[in-house]
């Protein structure tokens, strides 16, 4: 017996594809949209067609841009000697979401990940070295996730700066604010440990 | 500074209004999406704009129905006997996935609640007592929610269906299956107590 209309099962296996959403969240979205007024629906769906309309990857920092360059690159008030280093896009986000950061960025595009395929030669590693040599940058900030993979692509982008002499940093480990002693795992109570500042 | 294209933006925007999905979450769905085929989310987005399309009240239970009638009521092998009656469609689909229930269903539409405006005669109510006088009917099963105001919706229809003499029936309250006492709130563990069956 069909119990669920067609145009509903399509829709709950399209949302099933998305990252953290399963089948029963998927049906509970579906079922909501279908209760909501139509307008709603159809305003979520041009949304998301819409989407990648004007949207590709900055010429210098590959973060996504609707212009030519991203508006960090074409800022005239971002500091030019500091580059900070990132997986994804959203990376991006969650820096300039701290209001703390003024250099510039640049997108890798994912890790190093042999797994999946997917070496040196598939992320902008070989644009960011050319970067760094046009004579303004001073600072490279590897701010790759702290994962294996993160670790390790910030790894072989070391190997790959190192010859221009630009200084590099890594962002700092430790226990996160808000955190608890008792629930850290011990590599970062041990990376706090290491990195521990005078008070 | 624009960090996030407008295409984004507007999708984010969109998404946060779905239940249960918050700024963060809607906002890495974007960026996921963005970072996908574009076919993949005009895909969702067609299924998303083309949801309501075809899909209407069962004009008998007011479940969602691709016909004029939804599968269940227009299927011979269920039992016209017996009709439970549930808040939304997506009881009936809960239900339906148990594979233990052979009956019809009554879809209200929602439960009474002032706090939000609404009164029995927004609910599918008055439907239910004319259907139920239709000489078929042995027993309906008031299956709400057991919320509070799933409760009182329960009470109210009772009062409204006693007068036909038909069986009314509640779904069974207890600890859920694979739950833990120790972990049980007290009014489920005296729901439990109380319905308490013979070894």
């Amino acid at each position: 017996m069909k119990i669920v209309p067609s145009s509903v099962e399509r829709l709950i296996e399209e949302l099933g594809k998305l990252p953290g959403i399963g089948p029963r969240t998927a049906e509970r979205l579906a079922f909501h949209m279908l209760k909501s007024d139509p307008v709603r629906a159809t305003t979520l769906g041009a949304a998301i067609d819409g989407l990648h309309a004007g949207v590709h990857a900055c010429r210098t920092c590959f973060n996504f841009a609707e212009a030519e360059e991203c508006e960090v690159c074409g800022s005239l008030t971002r500091h030019r000697t500091t580059i900070a280093v990132v997986e994804e896009p959203f990376d991006v986000v969650a820096i300039e979401k701290t209001g703390l950061y003024q250099g510039l960025y640049h997108v890798l595009g994912g890790v190093i990940s042999p797994m999946d395929g997917v070496g040196p030669d598939r992320l902008e590693i070989a644009s960011l070295v050319q970067r760094a040599q046009n004579g303004e940058v001073e600072e490279i900030i590897l701010a790759t996730n702290p994962s294996l993979e993160g670790e390790s692509t910030a790894m072989y982008i070391r190997g790959q700066l190192e010859p221009t002499g630009i200084k590099l940093t890594r962002l700092a480990r430790g226990l996160p604010v808000g955190g608890d002693l008792e629930y850290a795992d011990q590599i970062t109570l041990g990376r706090a440990l290491q990195g521990r500042q005078s008070f």
